[in-house]
């Protein structure tokens, strides 16, 4: 899912979106209900019709950014007291809050109010955000309009094994339409990101999705999938062409640097996106040394372009067959980490 | 023509470009020359090439650039030697470096290198700076190779209508593929500048196309083309847009206003754009309110066809007999101030 944080992927118009491939768009909710705030995108008929967006759509609780942007007072058993950034006015986050919000908003999906741990974090204070997300998604679900949105469960436990699988047992039992893995891109080793989901992923209910929140970089997608999950989010393509940089090749470029100034060949070859298609590197280079909006428009494109594909391609080895030989395990020798 | 200063129409695509109607597009010399430089355009294969435009180009002599923004040290009969703005290099720019200039960039047609004295100036000024114009335009001819571009000349004289007259006459009788008139829309009260266009316009030769630089807005649109002006070009859509500004039914919107919070209409009902047919006033106030790029983006393309929509709408009741009626004279009364 690219992220429309403020109901728009920044930089992309819809049909643009759709020209990357894109299907499911998260937006969020922490942003809507700050600006333009929940009343107004349900006055338009819900997030579809306000952006846009005929497509799937995914709302995230707003607790993740509550707990990394907000301007927190007070959190305990009935929610987050925070100020608001805009004005400074006092807003209380509760999962009932959270629900009526993505209610008003009208995804298709909506996601459990959640405690997500800062890392590092002492096995008391997980253990503790634990049995709040766990107590909070009850309360969710017991005001949560179930007939007109799905709502996700979210699995917490930080980096401690025992913390996962006793999260993962407790919210697959609710029996809830998706299942998501949060607490993890948050500032651990990578290393540790790739057990939690080796451990975690395949304890989840094999019938539903299985979401991976905020993950990811190519390596990731593919070590994510092997174990079994189907749904990410990420504003890495975006921010990263936001600051100029393109993925090609399994690689980082930086469009700015000099070496792109006589490059009259496309970004990527192998790429339908419009910059690869119609652009050359150097007038790439040439629009982000000039700080052209459309220098970030197009990097942003050919990201999302990039790693929408890459999906496809994992889920096409899947149906062929071959994703063990070609995208795991994801190691220098590997077929993909070299065509990506 | 929308302007493409740095071979890019600020926030659009070039399909989104071909959406708002656009035909020909202006490119600035000044700003090309300075970043990425002619040589890099020319290594792509000129212009069209570099920036992806299929349609008709037209870069500008640089002039206006260098008297308006530049960091002047010297104006003489040779030429204009100014400081850059980006390396404080020194460069000169005269009539023959302009043609270089503009034949490496390669657009369909060039733009004779001209003196466009500041408003208001001297009538002494305004003499010399025609004298100038006149004889740098026969070097331009001198070096410029007619044969793979064509070249227009322009016509100054600022508020004198006997320079006008005379400059209009020297112009003309250079049998060049088009005339301009430059030196409006230079900061002159708008009843000068119709005066202006209502003086030279009857003098240019019928069957060139006729320029009228740096305008502009929908009233000066038509009051130029009753004179017989066909081609004009103007920041103005572009600029209004990235300001969050829209043009409908001949007024200017501010839409960061608070009376389109709850507006969920289209921006103008009447208009085909991508912002209008897909999204609401709510979701534009929202995107400028969040200084989301993609608002910016949107009133480009809304402004954009605004303009250009208009110039057709010129052009066929031009084709339908109904000109003058509908369009002129410009007054409150008359259709067209109230449609558009």
């Amino acid at each position: 899912m690219p992220v429309g944080t403020a109901a728009t992927v920044k930089g992309v118009s819809t049909p643009q979106l759709a020209d990357t491939g894109a299907e499911m768009v998260l937006a969020n909710t922490y942003h809507l209900h700050l600006q333009p705030g929940e009343t107004v995108v349900a006055e338009a008929g819900g997030l579809h019709q306000f952006m846009g967006w005929p497509g799937p759509l995914l709302t995230d609780s707003g607790g993740f950014q509550v707990f990394s942007l907000g301007n927190i007072n007070r959190i305990d058993d009935h929610g987050v007291v925070f100020r608001s950034p805009r004005d400074g006015a006092r807003i209380t986050l509760t999962p009932e809050r959270s629900m009526e919000i993505q209610m008003a908003l009208g995804a298709d999906v909506a996601m459990a109010f959640d405690q997500c741990p800062p890392y590092p974090a002492s096995e008391a204070a997980v253990a503790e955000a634990s049995r709040r997300t766990h107590a909070w998604l009850e309360r969710c679900l017991a005001v949560h309009d179930r007939a007109n949105q799905a709502l996700f469960g979210i699995v917490q436990g930080g980096c401690f094994p025992h913390l996962r699988r006793e999260s993962a047992r407790i919210v697959a039992a609710m029996n809830l339409p998706g299942i998501a893995v949060g607490g993890v891109s948050v500032g651990e080793p990578v290393e540790e990101m790739h057990r939690i989901v080796r451990e975690v992923g395949p304890l989840l209910p094999e019938d539903r999705p299985h979401y991976l929140m905020g993950v990811g970089s190519l390596r990731e997608l593919a070590v994510a999938v092997a174990e079994g999950f189907d749904l990410f989010d990420c504003v890495l393509p975006t921010r990263l062409g936001r600051h100029g940089a393109a993925l090609v090749g399994g690689e980082r470029w930086n469009l700015k640097n000099a070496r792109f100034r006589h490059d009259h060949t496309p970004l990527d070859p192998s790429c339908p996106c419009l910059a690869c298609r119609q652009h050359s590197r150097a007038y790439l280079h040439h629009l982000i040394r000039s700080q052209e909006m459309l220098g970030r428009t197009l990097l942003s494109l050919h990201n999302l372009t990039t790693l929408l594909r890459f999906t496809r391609a994992m889920a096409q080895a899947i149906r062929d067959g071959c994703f063990a030989e070609d995208f795991a395990p994801w190691e220098p020798a590997s077929p993909a980490a070299h065509t990506w």
